[in-house]
């Protein structure tokens, strides 16, 4: 596991040409592409077109002669060939959160519909204490307003047992956006069906990161993030996906003009559109859905060399070989790894901690890498229960632009910066607010 | 009133440099602002900036340094200065239905604590038949969930009538998207809270068209458009203003992360952030949000030369000089002004119809004013009572970047079409998806 090793590896990485797709700044190995994927070359010269010509010149008339109206729908079909949806099944929108809301809003709409027919009460919606927190949010929200209750489940190996005839509803992230752990999507959605449960699954960390088989899973509905793994620029557009049993079904609260059966036809009342459709709310921001078309581009070039099955290989081979360098490091530097080493059980992520009296300073480590020009981001513990929850040194694994070789060189940074103590130096001492 | 006392006009106006901000396709005189404002100059290469340097060279890490956490507030700001609200009271976010959404569901809540404290139980939000649809479809949702009524008016001047004590919103679009009849709202606002009645002012078309005074007239909620009259971009975020009295209570139902009180605290726990900050939902769409600010910009380059009413009474003269060129045609084209002579009825724009026989023809003529570079827009009228709601072709008047030659233009294309019946020609006469 030499470097050289590495860089024979890369030679003979047959999505090594999938690089040339990105822009990326010299000098820097990113892992974070959890947080936000990195610039596709495309991308500046799509935005300076549909900035300059199709708004500049074209004006109104891009709503249909660039498909502007279109592209919701056009971008979903996208996005639904990289998480094993159909065409017409998804559209992109939004936010993560705001389709979150559509989704267990219906969803719950669905269960209740189910009790009205004889079904058992379901007042219960359940998801997991480490979800990531604007989906807690929402439910709160949600479920604070229908009279219900959010059930929080701390370990994983729970939620099975937690799927009584009072829930309506498991919500969760297929991949932990703190941990990188995976769950089995189709082996819980199965669990959730035989207790009478509806499912939505967040694919913030997984979409364009693992195979996603949402008709396989049978899953019910699905939401994820457009500026993860997508590429699709900061603050990307979410996309949301409904089942096309339920898709027709019921109106999502948030009935915007552009989810009306004939949104040009000016009608006072709101009829909603044909399936999917109905999700999409007001005027979309066609800047950045533009952006994120690239973004989502991108992954798809991989189509012909293998898809997301090969960008899958790639991206566990990466987080193996992260894994087995981090093992290496000598024991006293104390770098343990959260994130589970059953692959089936991993997302494109490793997430590190560092073993007392050290743990308080993953912050500072996370800032001298960034200073090396290594991102990764840092993701406090839950305080006062650290052991439980510690501080977490987070590194994202896109198979799209990562080689090898960069693996090798991050462990090594990791290394020197604890070796050194260059951490200890008071500009990393800080806390900003994001990374 | 001939051309060349509109180019002396031009030669006076103390706007005129303004136009300067704006890239305008030659030949085209544009008269769609009220639908998707023009492309600043500055917009293509901010923009490029974003892309290539804030999101491509600086990755994550622009979160802090670009700003990106505060676009929100910062852009919110800016348009505080244009509607008459303070600083710390304005927020960019998602789209005006979303917002519409939140300020509307509030709006209840509050309505139905103060039924609590042992006020009238109102169940009715009082809304015109003729707001924009998706206004209206935003509000079947959520009186249908929450088992109220949507009563619909169909002449302002029943407004006041309708504020009964079984109302709890009155939710009015200031300026009518069809008519360009523009209410009072003060004096609306006035007669809403004799009757106990909270106002929600949707200001999509009064936003940088209009001056809008929200505190003087003592409004409880406001919403609006980005991409209209602020030249933000085609489908550019839009904003919600929430009087300080009412923006620290309640919490609006779209509680995403980036309106927590600490969002990268990643508490498991919503608390919402202070004020109008709660008000924001998901991650922004950063490209689209930048482009806004260029937009909002563009009207507040007008404030060292009068701001708001200087752009005002350009914009009525404007208004004036087309409708008495419209009245000086020959009757028999039958050319008929529907918005309101009246300077304080009328917002930034006129909308005309067609006489019988030929009302029928409005879409044409719309489509061979465009073949000729008068871009402006065709609204359906309502099948079955053209004679209370006809067809309209609608001509928006943005005082940053018209003339008056421009004006005196538009009418003599719009003579000229009628004189020689151009519009008959087939290319014309489908009726497109959108304009």
């Amino acid at each position: 596991m030499d470097r050289q090793a590495c860089l024979v590896r890369d030679e003979a990485d047959p999505l090594r040409s999938l690089r040339e797709q990105f822009d990326l700044p010299d000098g820097v190995i990113y892992l974070d592409g959890n947080s936000l994927g990195v610039l596709p070359r495309a991308t500046a010269g799509r935005i300076a077109d549909v900035v300059t010509r199709e708004w500049g010149t074209d004006l109104i008339r891009s709503w249909n002669t660039a498909g502007w109206v279109d592209l919701p729908q056009r971008i979903g079909d996208k996005i639904a060939r990289l998480i094993g949806a159909g065409p017409g099944q998804v559209v992109a929108a939004d936010s993560t959160s705001l389709n979150l809301y559509k989704v267990l809003n219906v969803a719950l709409d669905l269960a209740d519909a189910a009790a009205a027919d004889g079904g058992a009460t379901r007042r219960v919606v359940v998801s997991e204490r480490s979800n990531f927190p604007t989906d807690l949010y929402i439910a709160q929200s949600i479920v604070s307003r229908r009279g219900m209750e959010l059930r929080l489940i701390d370990s994983p190996a729970d939620i099975p047992g937690a799927l009584t005839d009072e829930v309506a509803v498991l919500m969760l992230t297929e991949v932990n956006y703190r941990t990188g752990e995976r769950h089995d999507m189709a082996a819980l959605t199965a669990a959730a069906h035989a207790a009478g449960v509806l499912t939505i699954w967040d694919l913030a960390h997984s979409a364009g990161a693992v195979p996603v088989d949402l008709l396989g899973a049978d899953a019910d509905f699905a939401i994820g993030c457009g500026y993860k793994y997508l590429n699709g620029g900061p603050g990307a557009p979410a996309f949301v996906w409904v089942h096309p049993r339920y898709a027709g079904r019921f109106r999502q609260p948030l009935s915007g003009w552009l989810g009306h059966a004939a949104p040009f036809a000016f009608d006072t009342a709101y009829e909603p559109a044909d399936g999917i459709s109905r999700y999409v709310c007001g005027t979309p921001p066609i800047l950045s859905l533009s952006a994120l078309e690239c973004g989502v581009d991108t992954v798809l070039a991989a189509e012909p060399l293998g898809g997301m099955a090969a960008l899958r290989a790639k991206s566990l081979a990466l987080t193996d070989l992260f894994i087995a360098l981090v093992d290496a490091l000598p024991a006293e530097l104390g770098v343990g790894v959260v994130t589970p080493r059953d692959p089936a059980r991993r997302g494109s992520q490793v997430s590190l901690t560092l073993a007392p009296p050290r743990h308080q300073a993953a912050y500072a480590v996370v800032q001298a890498l960034i200073a090396r020009g290594v991102i990764g981001d840092f993701r406090a513990g839950v305080p006062g229960d650290l052991d439980a929850h510690p501080h977490i040194m987070r590194f994202g694994f896109t198979p799209l632009y990562l080689s090898f070789a960069q693996v090798f060189d991050a462990v090594e940074h990791l290394r020197e910066v604890l070796e050194t103590q260059e951490w200890r130096q008071d500009r990393y001492a800080v806390q900003g607010a994001v990374t």
